[in-house]
Protein backbone atom coordinates (compact mmCIF):
# COMPACT_ATOMS: atom_id res chain seq x y z
CA UNK A 1 0.00 0.00 0.00
CA UNK A 2 1.79 3.24 -0.91
CA UNK A 3 2.03 6.24 1.32
CA UNK A 4 -1.02 8.16 -0.15
CA UNK A 5 -3.54 5.61 0.23
CA UNK A 6 -2.31 4.95 3.71
CA UNK A 7 -3.14 8.79 4.18
CA UNK A 8 -6.47 8.62 2.05
CA UNK A 9 -7.37 5.66 4.50
CA UNK A 10 -6.45 6.32 7.64
CA UNK A 11 -7.83 10.31 7.50
CA UNK A 12 -10.87 10.21 10.27
CA UNK A 13 -12.83 13.06 11.54
CA UNK A 14 -10.70 14.44 14.77
CA UNK A 15 -12.72 16.19 17.31
CA UNK A 16 -10.19 15.37 20.73
CA UNK A 17 -6.89 16.70 20.63
CA UNK A 18 -3.57 15.79 22.82
CA UNK A 19 -1.97 19.32 24.37
CA UNK A 20 0.49 19.47 21.32
CA UNK A 21 0.94 22.30 19.82
CA UNK A 22 0.69 22.12 16.14
CA UNK A 23 4.51 23.90 14.38
CA UNK A 24 4.56 27.22 12.78
CA UNK A 25 6.78 24.72 9.95
CA UNK A 26 3.44 21.73 9.97
CA UNK A 27 1.14 25.00 9.42
CA UNK A 28 2.85 26.52 6.85
CA UNK A 29 3.98 22.98 5.20
CA UNK A 30 -0.81 22.73 5.41
CA UNK A 31 -1.01 26.05 4.04
CA UNK A 32 1.09 25.67 1.31
CA UNK A 33 -0.10 22.51 -0.22
CA UNK A 34 -3.77 24.29 -0.06
CA UNK A 35 -1.82 26.96 -2.38
CA UNK A 36 -1.29 23.90 -5.23
CA UNK A 37 -5.19 22.88 -5.60
CA UNK A 38 -6.55 23.08 -8.89
CA UNK A 39 -9.67 25.19 -9.20
CA UNK A 40 -11.41 26.34 -11.89
CA UNK A 41 -9.51 27.66 -14.93
CA UNK A 42 -7.07 28.24 -11.53
CA UNK A 43 -8.89 31.15 -10.35
CA UNK A 44 -7.87 29.56 -6.67
CA UNK A 45 -11.27 31.27 -5.16
CA UNK A 46 -10.14 29.68 -1.42
CA UNK A 47 -9.51 32.30 1.50
CA UNK A 48 -8.63 30.92 4.90
CA UNK A 49 -8.80 33.01 8.38
CA UNK A 50 -6.25 31.25 10.81
CA UNK A 51 -8.69 32.41 14.11
CA UNK A 52 -6.57 32.64 16.90
CA UNK A 53 -8.20 34.43 18.98
CA UNK A 54 -10.25 32.93 21.95
CA UNK A 55 -12.84 35.23 21.88
CA UNK A 56 -13.70 35.14 18.27
CA UNK A 57 -13.17 31.11 19.00
CA UNK A 58 -16.09 31.46 21.56
CA UNK A 59 -18.22 33.54 19.15
CA UNK A 60 -17.75 30.99 16.21
CA UNK A 61 -18.66 28.01 18.89
CA UNK A 62 -22.01 29.46 19.31
CA UNK A 63 -23.38 29.92 15.82
CA UNK A 64 -22.73 25.95 15.81
CA UNK A 65 -25.96 23.78 17.27
CA UNK A 66 -24.94 22.55 20.79
CA UNK A 67 -25.45 18.71 19.98
CA UNK A 68 -23.00 19.02 17.37
CA UNK A 69 -20.35 16.95 18.55
CA UNK A 70 -17.64 18.98 16.65
CA UNK A 71 -18.49 21.73 19.23
CA UNK A 72 -15.70 21.53 21.66
CA UNK A 73 -13.37 21.25 18.93
CA UNK A 74 -13.96 25.07 17.80
CA UNK A 75 -12.55 26.25 21.27
CA UNK A 76 -10.06 23.67 22.02
CA UNK A 77 -8.17 22.61 18.71
CA UNK A 78 -4.78 24.22 18.70
CA UNK A 79 -5.79 25.64 15.68
CA UNK A 80 -8.87 26.39 13.92
CA UNK A 81 -9.30 27.56 10.25
CA UNK A 82 -12.17 28.87 8.75
CA UNK A 83 -12.77 28.28 4.83
CA UNK A 84 -14.04 30.80 2.69
CA UNK A 85 -14.23 31.35 -0.70
CA UNK A 86 -14.45 34.69 -2.95
CA UNK A 87 -17.51 34.35 -5.09
CA UNK A 88 -18.35 34.87 -9.11
CA UNK A 89 -15.53 33.34 -10.30
CA UNK A 90 -14.93 29.77 -10.28
CA UNK A 91 -17.46 29.00 -13.06
CA UNK A 92 -17.66 31.95 -14.54
CA UNK A 93 -16.03 32.83 -17.97
CA UNK A 94 -15.80 36.88 -17.89
CA UNK A 95 -18.31 37.55 -15.37
CA UNK A 96 -20.98 35.31 -17.07
CA UNK A 97 -22.37 32.13 -15.54
CA UNK A 98 -21.36 28.72 -17.65
CA UNK A 99 -22.77 25.80 -16.29
CA UNK A 100 -26.16 25.17 -14.34
CA UNK A 101 -24.53 24.88 -11.01
CA UNK A 102 -23.60 28.43 -11.28
CA UNK A 103 -21.07 29.26 -9.15
CA UNK A 104 -18.30 26.50 -8.68
CA UNK A 105 -16.98 27.45 -5.04
CA UNK A 106 -17.84 24.75 -3.16
CA UNK A 107 -16.25 22.40 -5.87
CA UNK A 108 -13.51 24.17 -5.35
CA UNK A 109 -13.37 24.36 -1.63
CA UNK A 110 -14.09 20.59 -1.45
CA UNK A 111 -11.06 20.13 -3.91
CA UNK A 112 -8.79 22.35 -1.31
CA UNK A 113 -10.11 20.84 1.74
CA UNK A 114 -8.86 17.70 0.75
CA UNK A 115 -6.04 18.79 0.15
CA UNK A 116 -5.34 20.38 3.67
CA UNK A 117 -7.01 17.60 5.57
CA UNK A 118 -4.58 14.83 3.68
CA UNK A 119 -1.65 17.22 4.30
CA UNK A 120 -2.25 17.31 8.00
CA UNK A 121 -3.13 13.59 8.29
CA UNK A 122 0.04 12.66 6.48
CA UNK A 123 1.87 14.91 9.43
CA UNK A 124 0.19 13.11 12.29
CA UNK A 125 -2.41 15.90 12.67
CA UNK A 126 -6.01 15.20 12.72
CA UNK A 127 -9.07 17.08 11.32
CA UNK A 128 -12.62 17.66 11.38
CA UNK A 129 -14.63 19.25 8.20
CA UNK A 130 -17.55 21.54 10.22
CA UNK A 131 -20.20 22.79 7.53
CA UNK A 132 -23.15 22.95 9.91
CA UNK A 133 -23.39 26.28 11.55
CA UNK A 134 -24.93 29.79 11.32
CA UNK A 135 -22.78 31.02 7.84
CA UNK A 136 -24.16 34.45 8.33
CA UNK A 137 -23.06 34.59 11.57
CA UNK A 138 -19.92 33.33 11.35
CA UNK A 139 -18.83 35.26 8.61
CA UNK A 140 -20.09 38.37 10.74
CA UNK A 141 -17.88 37.49 13.35
CA UNK A 142 -14.87 36.79 10.55
CA UNK A 143 -15.34 40.14 8.82
CA UNK A 144 -15.98 38.01 5.86
CA UNK A 145 -16.46 40.78 3.30
CA UNK A 146 -19.27 40.72 0.72
CA UNK A 147 -18.64 39.04 -2.12
CA UNK A 148 -17.34 36.06 -0.21
CA UNK A 149 -18.85 33.51 2.23
CA UNK A 150 -17.26 31.49 4.81
CA UNK A 151 -17.62 27.82 4.43
CA UNK A 152 -16.27 25.58 6.66
CA UNK A 153 -14.61 25.42 9.95
CA UNK A 154 -11.61 23.30 10.14
CA UNK A 155 -10.58 22.08 13.62
CA UNK A 156 -7.00 20.79 13.78
CA UNK A 157 -4.72 18.84 16.48
CA UNK A 158 -2.62 15.91 17.21
CA UNK A 159 -5.52 13.31 17.98
CA UNK A 160 -6.14 11.83 21.35
CA UNK A 161 -7.24 9.07 19.98
CA UNK A 162 -7.75 7.38 15.98
CA UNK A 163 -11.53 5.90 15.93
CA UNK A 164 -12.75 2.99 13.59
CA UNK A 165 -13.80 4.46 10.27
CA UNK A 166 -17.14 4.86 8.95
CA UNK A 167 -18.66 2.11 6.43
CA UNK A 168 -18.12 3.03 3.61
CA UNK A 169 -19.86 1.82 0.28
CA UNK A 170 -18.06 -0.26 -1.70
CA UNK A 171 -16.49 0.13 -5.08
CA UNK A 172 -18.83 -1.80 -7.13
CA UNK A 173 -22.20 -0.03 -5.46
CA UNK A 174 -20.51 3.46 -7.28
CA UNK A 175 -19.42 2.76 -10.16
CA UNK A 176 -21.33 2.49 -13.81
CA UNK A 177 -19.82 1.12 -16.77
CA UNK A 178 -21.00 3.77 -19.93
CA UNK A 179 -24.30 4.47 -18.80
CA UNK A 180 -25.36 5.16 -15.05
CA UNK B 1 9.83 17.45 0.84
CA UNK B 2 7.34 14.29 1.28
CA UNK B 3 6.05 12.59 -0.91
CA UNK B 4 2.28 13.83 -0.63
CA UNK B 5 3.82 17.38 -0.97
CA UNK B 6 5.47 15.95 -4.49
CA UNK B 7 2.11 14.28 -5.59
CA UNK B 8 0.07 17.64 -4.47
CA UNK B 9 2.61 20.03 -6.38
CA UNK B 10 3.11 17.99 -9.22
CA UNK B 11 -0.15 17.21 -10.44
CA UNK B 12 -1.57 19.06 -13.26
CA UNK B 13 -4.41 19.38 -15.88
CA UNK B 14 -2.88 16.64 -18.13
CA UNK B 15 -4.63 16.40 -21.92
CA UNK B 16 -2.38 14.53 -23.48
CA UNK B 17 -1.91 10.85 -23.31
CA UNK B 18 0.39 8.07 -24.17
CA UNK B 19 -0.78 5.01 -25.80
CA UNK B 20 -0.11 3.14 -22.69
CA UNK B 21 -2.99 1.75 -21.03
CA UNK B 22 -4.21 2.27 -17.67
CA UNK B 23 -4.64 -1.25 -15.73
CA UNK B 24 -7.42 -2.60 -14.48
CA UNK B 25 -5.18 -2.98 -11.05
CA UNK B 26 -4.29 0.99 -11.27
CA UNK B 27 -7.94 2.04 -11.82
CA UNK B 28 -9.06 -0.28 -8.72
CA UNK B 29 -7.05 1.56 -6.78
CA UNK B 30 -8.15 4.91 -7.73
CA UNK B 31 -11.43 4.03 -7.23
CA UNK B 32 -10.96 2.19 -3.79
CA UNK B 33 -9.11 5.53 -2.70
CA UNK B 34 -12.45 7.55 -4.02
CA UNK B 35 -14.24 5.21 -1.18
CA UNK B 36 -12.28 6.50 1.14
CA UNK B 37 -12.93 10.39 0.69
CA UNK B 38 -14.89 12.13 3.12
CA UNK B 39 -18.05 13.61 3.07
CA UNK B 40 -21.20 15.15 4.81
CA UNK B 41 -22.16 13.17 7.64
CA UNK B 42 -20.88 10.33 6.06
CA UNK B 43 -23.41 10.37 3.35
CA UNK B 44 -20.92 9.48 0.10
CA UNK B 45 -23.38 11.19 -2.76
CA UNK B 46 -20.43 10.45 -5.32
CA UNK B 47 -21.65 7.94 -8.64
CA UNK B 48 -18.69 7.72 -11.24
CA UNK B 49 -19.59 6.42 -14.46
CA UNK B 50 -16.42 4.77 -16.97
CA UNK B 51 -17.28 5.41 -20.17
CA UNK B 52 -15.52 3.08 -22.19
CA UNK B 53 -18.16 3.40 -25.27
CA UNK B 54 -16.28 5.01 -28.35
CA UNK B 55 -19.94 6.45 -29.69
CA UNK B 56 -20.87 7.56 -26.02
CA UNK B 57 -17.78 9.40 -25.74
CA UNK B 58 -18.21 11.05 -29.09
CA UNK B 59 -21.72 11.93 -27.94
CA UNK B 60 -20.27 13.35 -24.92
CA UNK B 61 -17.66 14.90 -26.66
CA UNK B 62 -20.32 17.19 -28.31
CA UNK B 63 -21.36 18.56 -25.14
CA UNK B 64 -18.72 20.52 -24.83
CA UNK B 65 -17.29 23.56 -26.60
CA UNK B 66 -14.93 22.58 -29.17
CA UNK B 67 -12.64 25.30 -28.09
CA UNK B 68 -12.23 23.65 -25.16
CA UNK B 69 -8.60 22.72 -24.81
CA UNK B 70 -10.07 19.18 -23.30
CA UNK B 71 -12.14 18.02 -25.96
CA UNK B 72 -10.25 16.02 -27.93
CA UNK B 73 -9.10 14.22 -24.39
CA UNK B 74 -12.54 13.19 -24.24
CA UNK B 75 -12.44 10.92 -26.89
CA UNK B 76 -8.66 9.98 -26.54
CA UNK B 77 -8.01 9.35 -22.96
CA UNK B 78 -7.28 5.94 -21.89
CA UNK B 79 -9.81 6.14 -19.03
CA UNK B 80 -12.75 8.46 -19.10
CA UNK B 81 -14.79 8.47 -15.25
CA UNK B 82 -18.18 10.79 -15.48
CA UNK B 83 -18.39 12.40 -11.74
CA UNK B 84 -21.85 12.17 -10.68
CA UNK B 85 -23.88 13.09 -7.94
CA UNK B 86 -27.28 12.14 -6.01
CA UNK B 87 -28.61 14.93 -4.59
CA UNK B 88 -30.56 15.88 -1.19
CA UNK B 89 -28.44 13.87 0.78
CA UNK B 90 -25.34 15.99 1.44
CA UNK B 91 -26.09 19.06 3.35
CA UNK B 92 -29.43 17.86 4.66
CA UNK B 93 -30.88 16.21 7.77
CA UNK B 94 -34.05 14.03 7.60
CA UNK B 95 -34.55 15.48 4.16
CA UNK B 96 -34.86 19.02 5.61
CA UNK B 97 -31.52 21.58 4.18
CA UNK B 98 -29.70 22.62 6.96
CA UNK B 99 -27.58 25.57 5.39
CA UNK B 100 -27.16 28.65 3.41
CA UNK B 101 -25.66 26.48 0.34
CA UNK B 102 -28.44 24.07 0.89
CA UNK B 103 -27.29 20.90 -1.46
CA UNK B 104 -23.39 20.58 -0.35
CA UNK B 105 -22.92 17.22 -3.28
CA UNK B 106 -20.59 20.08 -5.38
CA UNK B 107 -18.31 20.05 -2.25
CA UNK B 108 -18.34 16.98 -1.12
CA UNK B 109 -17.42 15.76 -5.30
CA UNK B 110 -14.38 18.73 -4.71
CA UNK B 111 -13.16 16.34 -1.64
CA UNK B 112 -14.14 13.09 -4.16
CA UNK B 113 -12.10 14.49 -6.84
CA UNK B 114 -8.79 15.58 -5.50
CA UNK B 115 -8.67 11.66 -3.95
CA UNK B 116 -8.90 10.79 -7.20
CA UNK B 117 -6.34 13.07 -8.51
CA UNK B 118 -4.05 12.57 -5.95
CA UNK B 119 -4.16 8.81 -6.44
CA UNK B 120 -3.90 8.87 -10.16
CA UNK B 121 -0.84 11.39 -9.84
CA UNK B 122 0.76 8.90 -7.46
CA UNK B 123 0.60 6.24 -9.96
CA UNK B 124 2.22 8.13 -13.00
CA UNK B 125 -1.18 8.93 -14.74
CA UNK B 126 -2.42 12.43 -15.38
CA UNK B 127 -6.18 13.45 -14.92
CA UNK B 128 -7.76 17.24 -16.30
CA UNK B 129 -11.34 17.97 -14.58
CA UNK B 130 -13.37 19.13 -16.73
CA UNK B 131 -16.49 21.21 -15.72
CA UNK B 132 -17.84 22.93 -18.63
CA UNK B 133 -19.81 21.28 -20.88
CA UNK B 134 -23.95 20.96 -21.79
CA UNK B 135 -24.68 19.07 -17.98
CA UNK B 136 -28.38 17.92 -19.21
CA UNK B 137 -27.25 16.40 -22.62
CA UNK B 138 -24.28 14.69 -20.80
CA UNK B 139 -27.33 13.42 -18.17
CA UNK B 140 -29.06 12.14 -20.84
CA UNK B 141 -26.03 10.43 -22.71
CA UNK B 142 -25.00 8.72 -20.00
CA UNK B 143 -28.50 7.87 -18.65
CA UNK B 144 -28.36 9.75 -15.37
CA UNK B 145 -31.62 9.18 -13.29
CA UNK B 146 -32.93 11.90 -11.20
CA UNK B 147 -32.45 13.20 -8.27
CA UNK B 148 -28.56 13.11 -9.58
CA UNK B 149 -26.26 14.82 -11.65
CA UNK B 150 -23.41 14.46 -13.68
CA UNK B 151 -20.80 16.99 -12.43
CA UNK B 152 -17.24 16.75 -14.35
CA UNK B 153 -15.54 14.61 -16.57
CA UNK B 154 -12.26 13.18 -15.98
CA UNK B 155 -10.04 12.05 -18.93
CA UNK B 156 -7.27 10.21 -17.60
CA UNK B 157 -3.94 8.54 -19.07
CA UNK B 158 -0.07 8.90 -19.03
CA UNK B 159 0.92 12.35 -20.27
CA UNK B 160 2.66 13.14 -23.33
CA UNK B 161 4.79 15.45 -21.86
CA UNK B 162 4.52 17.40 -18.78
CA UNK B 163 3.85 21.12 -18.46
CA UNK B 164 4.93 23.49 -15.64
CA UNK B 165 2.24 24.64 -13.17
CA UNK B 166 0.25 27.81 -13.39
CA UNK B 167 1.14 30.94 -11.21
CA UNK B 168 -0.68 30.20 -7.92
CA UNK B 169 -1.26 32.84 -5.16
CA UNK B 170 1.27 33.10 -2.30
CA UNK B 171 0.01 31.36 0.99
CA UNK B 172 0.02 35.30 2.27
CA UNK B 173 -1.96 36.48 -0.23
CA UNK B 174 -4.80 34.38 0.57
CA UNK B 175 -4.21 33.50 4.57
CA UNK B 176 -5.53 36.13 7.09
CA UNK B 177 -5.19 36.43 10.88
CA UNK B 178 -8.15 36.21 13.38
CA UNK B 179 -10.50 38.14 10.82
CA UNK B 180 -10.82 37.93 7.14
Amino acid sequence: MSDLIKIIQERRSVRKYTDQEISEESLNTILEAVRWSPSWANTQCWEIVNVKDAMLRKQLQETIAPKNPATKAIVAAPILLALCAKLGTSGYYKDKVTTKFVDWFMYDLGLACQTLCLTAQSLGIGTVIVGLFDHNKAAEILKVPTGHEVVTLIPMGYPQKTGSAPKRREVSEFVHVDTF
